[in-house]
């Protein structure tokens, strides 16, 4: 199953090891630059929390267990190194240019450049109407 | 971007339209099975809430736009048709097998026989000392 990186997230945490570990954000804003192709996606875009899902590009896709805690495995946490480095960031949202297809958010825990493959609106959100 | 499945969810819902919409959950159980090579990931796993992240794989890839209302971006929703099909549901753990690698999860809205590609803990679940 191939992902396709619709853009990029751009954000102060050089490695994920540097960033706040998830669920324990500071406060760091990042961008979310979409790719030309996908900005069509943010058509009327006004919510004010985004869900990032991202892929921790960098991360060790080999291990199943923790390192700190290697009698719990690796769904038993959000570390990014997992068999498939989909990481999800629940951010807010502090700027949206809709035609550039860019989102200043707050909340990033992403390293600086990983690829972002999709954005949806929090599970909380009322969205029956408009999906 | 390859992302391998980790195993499969079973459900009672034979298509996503006939699933519950996101965020608007019944109560449906249903059973997530670990392939033996992913087992692992599993251990130690003791939690009443696991997000499982799964793949619609017979969501439309090519949309942008929300049938419904054009005027809005998939982005602005939790409709699985999006370039790439990724979907998060936060289920109950009703019965866990480690070592059959099987849960036994509600409030499931996955078509039956998904490709699951992680487990992760939830966001507000205190998981420190243990990533």
């Amino acid at each position: 199953m191939e992902c396709d990186p619709i853009g990029t997230v751009y954000t102060p945490h050089e490695t994920t090891s540097e960033a706040p570990r998830q669920g324990f954000h500071g406060d760091a804003d990042g961008v979310v630059d979409l790719h030309p192709d996908y900005r069509e996606g943010l058509s009327g875009f006004d919510g004010d929390r985004v869900v990032v899902v991202w892929w921790a590009d960098r991360a060790d896709r080999s291990v199943l267990t923790l390192d700190r805690d290697p009698g719990r495995g690796v769904f038993t946490s959000r570390s990014p190194a997992r068999p498939n480095p989909v990481c999800i960031t629940e951010c807010r949202v502090l700027a949206v240019d809709r035609e550039a297809g860019r989102l200043r958010v707050a909340g990033v825990d992403m390293a600086d450049g990983s690829p972002v493959i999709d954005l949806k609106v929090p599970v909380d959100v009322q969205c029956w109407d408009s999906t």
